[in-house]
C-alpha cells in the first residue's frame, strides 16, 4: 500500500525534519522515537510501513533541501549523522516538491493544486495521498458560505480563503484525505465539510500538541481528579525561527494563544484566570522554551502552586506526530472512513468534535480506532 | 452508617488537619476541595456522609489539639477562619484520642490497642471503625515469619514488630479495615495477610501519594504515550516539619525515596537514571518543595528537557485523601470486600498489588470500584 | 528632627504597609528587615530615627485605613501580628490623609495641594516634610515646555501635566524634596528640573526596584565580568492587585517594561533579545511571579541558559525602600543637597543621570553618599 | 615572553577544551567569549598572548586527544568548526603529554615530574611554566608536618601525599607557580607553603567558581545589600562526565559541597540552612543542571522565595578560566610576585586568604591586581 504524503510548507522546518526522518527510519538509521504508531498498541499491519511512504509537496519558498538540512543540523534539530547518511536521497525528494500555483481566480487555483498533487499519485503509483498541512500559522478567518455560494465566489476574482482552505478545497476535490497540524482553518468551514462529505473523505486537525499544550493535557486532569481548584494558569511561550517570526503577528498568535488554553476549560470544567502569552525571540529557534505557572487550592482552601519549564525542538516534536498521522489516515481512508476524524484527538491542541481533552482519554480513543482499522473486515 | 475514624498519630499534622477540616466541612463552613470522594464519579449514597464520621486515635506526643491547631494556624497549613469555628469542637474531639499502650509484651500491647478501638467502637455506637496510620515514616523492615511463629515471638519480651504493623495486627483481631497512608511496613507482611484474611478484612496502602509522586504519574505516561525516551529523571525534595525531620534519617528516606521512584520503572517499561533525594530544611516546614528535572530524546535522538517545581502544603494535601480513604474502606468493609483494595492505587505512591500506575488508569479502576459499592446489592 | 512622609496615593497598599511598617519598627514589633538604612554601612545620626517620621498624604481613594489594613493581612502582605499591635494607631494616621484637591485648573490645584502640605508641617511642627509618590503608574508622557510656559499653560483649564508631574510641581512650590518610586513623569521634565533648581531642593527617582529588575541587576554584570556573551533575556511578570491591573493598560505597561530592560543594556553594553512582559492576573495579587529565561554563548560559542522565578511580595518588598528614601532624602535636604540625587540610584529601576547600573556599584555610590551626609560639617 | 602551560589531568576535558580553545583563538577562529582577560579591564601588554602559550601536561588517562576531541563534539562541549580546524595541530599537542611517573617513593616522582616540566621549558625555550591541577577532584586531605619532616616522609616508601599536593610540591621545586583549579589539597599545606615561600613563587586556588557558586557570589550580596534575611539556600547539582563520576564518592562529594556553600556564610554573615547536593547522573555528561531554591523574610517578616536553574557546559565555562589563570599567574611571576594571589579570589569558590566574597568586590580586586602588572616598572 504505497502512500504518498502531500505536505504543505513542504520546504519548512517539520516538513523536512519529516522527510528526512522517515527516510532515516526506512534505512534503519535511527529508532523511531517519538512516533506514536510504532508503540504496540498502535502497530499493526494496516498502516502503511516507512517503506512505503512516499514525500512531495506544495512550498512558496524556493529554499533547497540541501540548504534547508544544513540550517536544521546547525540549529540541533536535526542529528549530523542521519542527516549526513540521507544526504545523497536528498535530489530525489526535490523534484517532487512544487512551487504554489498562481492563477486569475482561486478556484483555479485549486485546480492547479489538485492536479499537482494527482500527478504526483499518478506517477508514483501510489494508492492514496494524504495532504498534511504543515505550512505557517494564519489569522483567525471565518465564512458560513454554503458550498454552492463558495464555489461561485471562488470563480471570481479576488481572495476568498486563506491558503489553507484552500488547500483542503483542492485536497477534497482530487479525492486525498486532508489533515491539519496547524491552527489554520483548513476544512474547518461548513463548505469544506460539506465537500469531504460529498466525497466520501476522511480529515484531520487542528494544531499538533507538541509542548506545552501536551503537558497541560495530563495536568489539568490531575487537578481534576484530585478536585483540586485551579486558579490561575499563565503560560510563557518564548519561540523563534519560522513560526515564531510568524506568531509575532497579533492575528496570529490569538489564533495559536485561543487553540492553546481550549484545554483546560474542557478539562477543568471552568476556565481558571491567566493567558497564553507566545514571543518571539528570533535567536532562540526551534528550541522553543514554555514556562507555566499553575496556582490552586485544596483543602480548605490552602494555597499552592506549581511552574513547569519545557525546553522543547519544536520540529523535531512534531515530525513523528505528521508521519504517524499521515499512516493512520492513509488506513483510515483506505478502510472507507469519511468525515472528521475525532478520534485522533490525541495529536491536536484543538481537536474535531467534542472529544475528551485529557491525553488519557484521548489515548484510549485513538488506540480503540486503530486497533478497529487493523481489525480483519 | 456511622463510622470511626481512628487515627495513628492522631496528634500530627495530617490527623489534626484531616479531623479540623472533616469538622468544619460537616458544618459547611468551607469547600470540599481536594476531596475525591465528592467529586460526581465517586459520591453516593454507600460512602458515609460527613455527619457520620467520627474520630479518635493514639498518639505517642501529648501536644493539645488546641497547640497542635494553633501551630498548624501559624504555618500556614490551617486557614485562620475554619480552625476558630470548630475551636469549641476541639475538647470533644480530645477526649477520644489514647496514649499508646505499654506492657510487657508486644502482644499485650496489641491487645491494649485493640481494646482502646473497641472501647471507643462501642461507647460512640458505631456500624465500624477504620484504622488510618498517619505516624511518622518508619525504616524499611521484613519479617516472613507465618502467623502462628510470629503470634509466639510477639508473646516474648522484645520488639519484634515495628509500630505501624502492630496496629495493622491490632486493628485486625479488633475486627477493623485498615489504611496505612505511610510508607512503613505496616499490613504488608505474609503474617499479617494472613490474620486478615482469616478475619475477612480490607486493607489499603502505601503511602499516600500527594505531590511529586502525583505529578510524576501523570508526566511519566505522557512520555510513554508520545513514545519519548526518558533518559533522565531526578528530583529533589526540600521540606521541614515533622515528617522531614524524620525523613533526614537515613533509613526511613531509604523507604520513601525507593517508594518515590516505583512510579517511573512501572509506566515507562525501564528505569531512566536519576534518583529522588530528600532533603530536611526545617525551615520550610509543611510547604514543601519538590524540584524535578526530567531529560528525554525525541525524534531521531533529539535531546529535550523539562522541568517543574511543586509547592504543597503536604497536610494539605494528605488530609482529604485520608477522609476519603476512610470513607471509601468503610464503605468497602460494610459491602463485605476483604483483602487487599487493590482498586484504590489511585492514593497510593507505592500501591499494593499488580496494578496500573499510570494516575489515569488509577482513576478509572477506582471509579469501578466506587460505583460497585454504590450499586445496589 | 522631625521628619514628615508625605505620601501621594496615601491609602495604597505600599503607603499602608510603609505606615504600618514604620508604627510597628517605631514600637520595637518588628527587626527591620528590607530597611537598607539599618544596615551598618549606612546607619548613622544624620538620618530620622523610626520615633522621627510622621506621615501624612493624598489619595483619590477614601476607603479607611482599617479596610485597607484588614485587606493586606488576608493577602499575606501584612502579617497579622504587627497589624493587630498597631490598630489603635490607625484612627491618629488617618486624619492626617487628604483628598485630592479639585479646581478650576491645574495651578490652582498645585497650590491647593500645596497647602496641604504646608499645613500638615506647620501643624505637626516638622523640620521638614518628603513627598513620595506611590500612586499608579501613569502613561508615558513628555512635555518640553519651559517653566515660564507652562505656568501660563496650567493657569488655564484643561489637563496640562499627568498628576505625578503636578505632585512635584507642588511639592517643590512647598519647599518640599521628591521621590518618585513610580515610572510616572513625576518631576522628569525640563520645567520641574528648573522649579527645583531654582527652589535648591533635591529630588530622587524612578520606579522603585524591588524584584525582577533587582535580580538583572546584579545577574547581568555577572554575565558582563566574565564575558560570557547575553543571547537573550526574556522575563514575565504576572502579577494581580491594584498595581497589576493598571499594568493592564498597554500604555502604563509599555512605561514600566521600558523601565525594566534598561538595566541590560546599560551593564551589557548591548542589547540582548527579547522583552519584558506584564501579565495582571487579578487573583495573584501582590505576591508577583517572575520569570526570566537567560540564554548565553561562552567558550568557543558554545550556548548555555539560565533561568530563574521570584515570588516576592511587592508591598513588602517596597515598603522599606520609601522609608529609606524618605530617612536619607530627608537628611539630604537638611544637609543642603539639591538636584537630582544620583547616588540614589541603587533604589531605582529607572535611575536619575549617568550612573552605575550594577547593583554593587551603586551601593558603593549609595554608601558613599550617605557617609558624607553622616560627616560632621 | 613565551610561557608554558602545563596541565595536570591534560587529557580531560577542561584540559583539552583550553588546549584546543587557545589553538582556535590564536588562529582567529573564534571570539574570546568566556575569557575575562579579553575585557578592556584587564587585557594588557603585560600578560601572554595567545600565540604565546605552549601547552604540556600529565595524566593517567592515555586517551589520545584526537578521540577526547571526537568526545568532546559529540557531547557538544567543543562546536564542530574550530575542533575540526584545529585538528592538524592535535599531533603537536600530544607530543607534549607525558604519563605520570611511577617510583620507589613519592619524593622520586617529585623528581621526576619536575624533570618533566624543566625538559618542556628548556626543549621548547619558554621564560617560564605554569602548572595547573584540573585532574579529578580528591577526598579531603589534611597534614600539619613541617616541610623538612614532611620530606624525610617522602624519602620513605608509601603514601603520603595525595597527588595535587605532590604536584604542587613537583612544580615549587621546578621554580615554577601553581594554580589549583579544583577542590583538592594542592598547596595548601603548611609545608608547601613554606616551600613556595622559599622558592619565592605565586600560587592560585581553589575550585574553579563556574556555574552555581558564581551565580551564589552575585545573589547572596544581593540579598545581603538589600537587608532581606535569607533563612534557607538549597542547592542540587546533576551532573555526568568524568567530574561527575568523580564526586559522586561521597568523600570526594563532601570536598565540593563544602566549597560551594562557603560563599553564602561569608557573603551574608551568617549560615543560612539549607545545604548543596552533588548527585551524579551519566547521561547528563558536562552540560550540568543546577537547581538552586531561596526562601528569605523581609518587612515584618513576610516570606519570599526564588529559585533558579544553571543549565551550563562545565568545561566550556572553565576552560576559559584556566587560560585566564595562566596569562595572569604568568605575568605575575614575571613581575616578582610570589606566595598566595589572593587578589585571583574572582576566579575560586573558595579562594585563599581572607578576600571578598562577593563577585563585585572580587572583580575590584581583580582588576586593581592586573593593572598593577601592566604598570611599567
Amino acid at each position: 500500500m504505497t502512500t504518498g504524503v502531500w505536505l504543505i510548507g513542504a520546504r519548512g522546518s517539520v516538513a523536512v525534519t519529516s522527510m528526512v526522518g522517515a527516510t532515516a527510519l526506512r534505512a534503519g538509521l535511527a529508532e523511531p522515537l517519538g512516533c506514536v504508531t510504532e508503540l504496540p498498541q498502535l502497530a499493526g499491519a494496516a498502516l502503511p510501513g516507512w517503506g512505503e511512504l512516499v514525500f512531495g509537496g506544495h512550498d512558496i519558498s524556493d529554499i533547497t533541501l540541501e540548504k534547508k538540512v544544513e540550517d536544521l543540523v546547525a540549529a540541533g534539530v536535526l542529528p549530523a549523522r542521519p542527516a549526513a547518511a540521507v544526504a545523497d536521497q536528498l535530489p530525489a525528494l526535490q523534484k517532487e516538491l512544487r512551487p504554489v500555483p498562481v492563477a486569475a481566480t482561486q478556484l483555479e487555483v485549486t485546480r492547479l493544486i489538485a492536479q499537482d498533487i494527482d500527478d504526483f499519485r499518478r506517477q508514483r503509483g501510489l494508492s492514496r495521498v494524504v495532504v498534511v498541512n504543515v505550512s505557517s500559522t494564519e489569522p483567525l478567518f471565518s465564512c458560513d458560505r454554503p458550498l454552492a455560494g463558495l464555489q461561485d465566489d471562488l470563480a471570481s476574482p479576488g481572495v476568498v480563503l486563506p491558503p489553507s482552505s484552500l488547500y483542503a478545497y483542492a485536497a477534497f476535490t482530487a479525492g486525498c484525505p486532508y489533515v491539519d497540524f496547524t491552527p489554520s482553518t483548513g476544512a474547518r468551514l461548513p463548505a469544506l465539510r460539506e465537500l469531504a462529505a460529498r466525497a466520501g473523505l476522511p480529515y484531520a486537525g487542528h494544531d499538533g500538541k507538541t509542548g506545552e499544550t501536551l503537558v497541560k493535557s495530563v495536568l489539568a486532569p490531575m487537578f481534576a481528579m484530585r478536585n483540586l481548584r485551579v486558579r490561575t494558569w499563565s503560560g510563557t511561550n518564548l519561540l523563534g525561527g519560522g513560526d515564531g517570526a510568524n506568531l509575532a503577528d497579533p492575528a496570529r498568535n490569538a489564533a495559536k494563544a485561543s487553540s492553546k488554553q481550549r484545554v483546560l476549560a474542557e478539562t477543568l470544567g471552568y476556565q481558571p484566570q491567566g493567558s497564553t502569552h507566545i514571543e518571539y525571540v528570533d535567536d532562540i529557534g526551534d528550541f522553543k522554551t514554555a514556562w507555566d505557572l499553575v496556582t490552586f487550592s485544596g483543602f480548605l482552601g490552602t494555597r499552592m502552586r506549581m511552574e513547569f519549564s519545557w525546553h522543547g525542538c519544536d520540529s523535531a516534536l512534531a515530525a513523528p506526530l505528521v508521519l504517524d498521522l499521515a499512516r493512520i489516515t492513509a488506513a483510515a481512508h483506505a478502510a472507507g472512513r469519511s468525515g472528521p476524524l475525532t478520534e485522533l484527538a490525541f495529536f491536536f491542541k484543538d481537536p474535531l468534535g467534542d472529544v475528551p481533552h485529557d491525553l488519557a482519554g484521548q489515548w484510549a480513543a485513538l488506540a480503540g480506532f486503530v486497533r478497529g482499522l487493523h481489525a480483519p473486515a
